[in-house]
């Protein structure tokens, strides 16, 4: 217990994320990066931006939000630019949770939505995935409260189409429903292009992923500008300034090579069907993942087995403890050649091919 | 009214930073940005980790608290990096104040923790300076809550010494007293020594003034451990990728290279004397500034006539609407240049010096 601490924060456990490891050369398959590097592009920009910063970054990041804008085919006042995706979303759970609108969301996803939504003090409701690790769109559209959907969803991969996320949408017109797309572009249907007709859809994405930025730390919402003004009136309350003015050129600049961020999610897209493909004759189950990672269980092995075995063989990939998850891995897909090693371990630790 | 933004931000106005011109080139003394760029050493290693960002940043940011630390004279853990000094700031309100401790602030101050307090939905004690614009510490040593002292407070730039912030410290040991030193390198003095022995001591400061780094952002708290714990909790719950690697590799170059800052900071302070005795001559009531800025007052001229006329002449400073501080201008100290530029345009204004 923290004697300074306040007290409404006394039962609050941050979230925990990959290992970023320091010493050891691991082959990281364990934070879903991307093995690419980001566009020559972005970073040109970037290192012509370094050379001003004495001055402040741009508040109404102006320059990428028209770039945003024309990218997906809505107005500038439909865009907010935030330090990675997790400051969006945290405002998401904000501004729009409170006593009478809980956060809803799915038993297994993406682990940080359970901590927004314990620090910003909001009731939470935990539906279940089916037993086919599905999201559960039936009861998702009777529950009432504020939906954050992740599509593809983390760890499973799964994603839901379009269909389904306008039925989640459509269920109470009057209820936000955010769609968190961090993984949507290594081969899932993005909902951007509802967000004209639906006022109460929020969709984010990160450039972390496909755009090769983890480490720049750079997100975005599109949505009506209903939506985006009560988000940014909690940025304007929080931090300004809170993308530098180094990532906001690389996002620029990356926003002008979507043709490289589509030729790298190709890549990597079809070395995730080689992998899976894979992992299924190693006697792994895998999901149908539509991201740039799998999530896979081992016929004999246990998750905590095969996480250590891999890291033994300097191989990094991301277990979690969670009950119903306990027994799967989320591995990222990197390149072949990582992909290549990857297999060489799992190999050894179960025996081989089953054919 | 926003319709789908909760009601427990119905009240809520958001911070007005400083205009960032895009389209006329001024003379840009309004955000107390330094005239000078980021040491080389900082844009070195700024350009090399930007090959990088692929990989998330360090969430523990732990090459840059080591270096803040041996900077310093403490420990790694009582170091925490934030996404400028707003965020730590933002941190401290939701951490260490509650309905059992307001948040104690004075009436000029710098504007945004009345923002603070308000997104937090803390209560606040708002306590005025004296009439000399000096903070008033007999009243806030018996003020009950978490005190919030920017030294040297902003906009006025006076500065508090040691003994006046030890009285405030050592006022209720069981309060969190924070010290916000932005702007202490121009010329005040740091209590960053006293947090060995006062554990309910926060200093914050930042990179953006006197380390040239404001487009980058880059802030730090320094406390004891118990302190700087609680706001990793909170950096855990939101961000913990708060600081990109690019700033983070650039804050580890400027402390490589103390000895730049040291000497720009030198030379505005410079500046500033010059140009504290020509604003006199021209008739400026201006306080004594230990900042990398002034204020100042016209015996003639109202508060909005000398942003304006400056204004005109292509000279920007920040004016602010606040009644106790209405006939007052914030003006930045840049450059013997941009101090000639300013001061040409006052004589014009003003119709020159008096003797």
């Amino acid at each position: 217990m923290n004697g300074f601490l306040s007290e409404k924060f006394s039962s609050l456990v941050p979230y925990v994320p990959g290992e970023q490891p320091k010493e050891r050369k691991f082959v990281k398959l364990n934070t879903n990066e991307s093995p690419y590097p980001p566009s020559p592009k972005a970073l040109k920009k970037a290192k012509e931006a370094a050379e001003n910063v004495k001055l402040y970054s741009d508040p109404e990041c102006l320059k990428l939000r028209k770039a945003l804008a024309a990218r997906f085919g809505v107005n500038k006042d439909n865009v907010i630019c935030t330090n990675g995706s997790d400051e969006v979303l945290n405002f998401a759970f904000a501004a729009f949770c409170d006593e009478k609108r809980p956060a809803v969301f799915c038993d297994v996803t993406y682990g940080f939505y359970t901590v927004f939504a314990d620090f910003n003090r909001v009731p939470k409701t935990v539906i279940p995935l089916k037993s086919d690790l599905g999201v559960d769109v039936d009861r998702l559209c009777v529950t009432p409260g504020t939906l954050f959907i992740a599509n593809p969803n983390a760890p499973t991969g799964i994603a839901l189409g379009s269909d389904e996320i306008k039925r989640l949408v459509e269920s109470d017109e009057k209820r936000v429903v955010v769609i968190d797309e961090a993984y949507v572009d290594f081969g899932a249907e993005s909902c951007v292009g509802m967000v004209w007709d639906h006022p109460n859809l929020l969709v984010t994405q990160t450039f972390s992923k496909s755009r090769s930025m983890a480490g720049a730390r750079l997100g975005f919402g599109i949505g009506s500008e209903e939506l985006i003004s009560a988000l940014e009136t909690l940025r304007y309350s929080t931090n300004p300034y809170n993308v530098n003015s180094v990532t906001l050129a690389m996002g620029e600049g990356a926003l002008e090579d979507e043709d490289y961020t589509g030729k790298n999610c190709a890549v990597i897209a079809e070395n995730r069907e080689f992998l899976i493909r894979e992992l299924k004759k190693l006697g792994f189950f895998v999901t149908d993942s539509r991201a740039n990672f799998v999530f896979c269980r081992h016929e004999k092995l246990s998750g905590e087995e095969v996480y250590s075995g891999l890291r033994e063989r300097g191989v990094l990939v991301r277990h979690f403890g969670a009950e119903r998850i306990k027994d799967f891995n989320r591995i990222t897909v990197g390149t072949k050649e990582e992909c290549g090693v990857l297999l060489a371990a799992l190999e050894e630790m179960t025996g081989g091919k089953k054919q």
